[in-house]
């Protein structure tokens, strides 16, 4: 079991499971807004950030249950980032993983609402969960993720990212990947590293963690861009070639489809060297040799599948 | 010193530096959105939720260097909601504390996302300070704030608020109730219960802090709602009348004016009942009854004037 897409499909039922835990069940007071938080989070997401986080958990050691609260309250501040970027105000979209998005089903005050529980639900889950981890870890957790989502890192690349729609800065490259690295790859970065939390990564680990999450986060969103372009709203989920209709500051915007692709090889090759040097960690790396490089294949596939996905 | 105006004038240039320290400067970016998270803050707010926080920490025997951080996180967590409040898709105000609010001043997506990174600046913040706690005390903060302003706690307040808005509930005495105890009063009642936390509060204690917290939040809304009627927009800062006008569920509206004021003047008489049972602390407290018993006078003064305030 060594390729990505089956090893998503697999963890995919323990983190739904998860996800249903820990956000309020639909009956309970407000309804319409847990229903409405619900239908944001189950709307067909493909919980790359809590596989994430199970994978390289497990790559460090660690067992899925330990892990599965914490990449559940990623996937609740990834929503809420995907239903706030949703609202007119922002990228005023009424698509989303081919379901109307939060706004449009609802309305908007309860989009604004459902997004800001998310996001309080999110950090404060880390606080709390897991259990097993001791009190400094699950500070630690929350002073991670706050410092990945907050102005100076998914929020500010937002608003680049809007200032940028509506006139490309000076330097357009240095600007593209500055909004990418903190839109996307902020919280992307922020779910290795999370498990190198949990598994009491040393400096020098979380080091090479941030790095490969930096790669990560980047084919993903030049991933992303090329998607935009080549797919079509059936096979995406959402409406196709908007960046270009709104003169998005894109990789192909920018670099043209070919280069952009060019570039996307080129960072799937560093991931690839990078992630063969995560060390395997504790007695289960020992004494399961051969699980162990079966995660490194995971990784490896993990990342040809974010430079090949077709959604 | 037991008038809790001279109190808030005193403490507030601390309080204020401490936010400035805290808060991203405006010369980094993304300027405009740090530029709009300080417009919120500095907007001439009372305080009054950092101010409890260091009332009730000095009552437990605290210094104020220890309170300021968690304070000031209380009043960026205060200042979100309001920047999201006052949306056009929630209550569409114009006016905040004299001067447009934030979305009229800069626009419709910096509020929505200025909102966001204030939230998310104060849930980690009280994860990251004081230094002086421990880290079980600066966990165990973003768990009680978390559960405050959740879906069960503040936010569905407001939920519960607005749908009121269209419709007045079957029971309506209960619903008002039910809203001002999560939309202002869990928030106020957190201020306090974050000083026990500091503090290492017994359970017996943090009940004590729970109900006088909750007793100040309903005072805070009744009087709040008699000066949407009595008070000018002049004196208020923002669109009195508004909530005649909204046919908003309030307690002049359901009970008349001088039943809320007698209601007012009744939870006045509760909270100062409980103030005066609140235990004196730690050897500052023991050596130093005269100021004990000042902050015991304290206590007394801030319930008046939350009985009292004209604005």
């Amino acid at each position: 079991m060594s390729d990505f897409k089956t090893f998503l499909a697999e963890v995919r039922p323990s983190i739904d499971a998860a996800l249903d835990r820990l956000l309020p069940a639909a009956s309970q007071s407000p309804q319409r807004l847990h229903e409405a938080m619900r239908y944001a989070v189950f709307a067909g997401g493909k919980r790359i950030r809590p596989a994430l986080v199970l994978l390289t958990g497990a790559r460090l050691g660690l067992g899925h249950e330990m892990l599965l609260a914490g990449g559940s309250a990623l996937e609740m501040i990834h929503t809420y980032s995907l239903v706030h970027d949703d609202l007119p105000a922002l990228d005023n979209d009424d698509l989303r993983r081919g379901r109307p998005t939060l706004h449009r089903r609802y309305d908007e005050a309860t989009a604004i609402l459902a997004g800001d529980a998310l996001l309080t639900l999110g950090l404060s889950t880390l606080a709390t969960h897991p259990p097993t981890a001791t009190a400094e870890q699950r500070r630690r957790a929350v002073e991670l993720v706050g410092e990945a989502i907050g102005s100076r890192g998914m929020i500010g690349g937002q608003v680049d990212d809007l200032a940028a729609e509506a006139e490309w800065p000076d330097d357009a490259a240095a600007a593209l990947e500055a909004i990418h690295r903190r839109k996307t790859g902020e919280l992307l970065t922020a779910s290795v590293r999370l498990a190198g939390i949990y598994a009491g990564s040393s400096a020098a680990e979380d080091e090479l963690l941030t790095e490969l999450g930096a790669l990560l986060g980047l084919m993903f969103q030049i991933g992303d861009d090329i998607l935009d372009v080549v797919g079509t709203s059936g096979t995406l989920g959402k409406t196709a070639g908007k960046d270009a209709a709104a003169r998005k500051l894109t990789y192909p915007g920018l670099y043209g489809l070919e280069e952009s692709k060019r570039l996307l090889g080129e960072t799937h090759d560093q991931a690839q060297a990078l992630a063969a040097r995560l060390p395997g960690k504790g007695p289960a790396a020992a004494e399961r040799a051969g699980e162990a490089s079966d995660r490194v294949g995971l990784f490896l596939s993990l990342i040809h599948y974010l430079s090949t996905r077709d959604h």
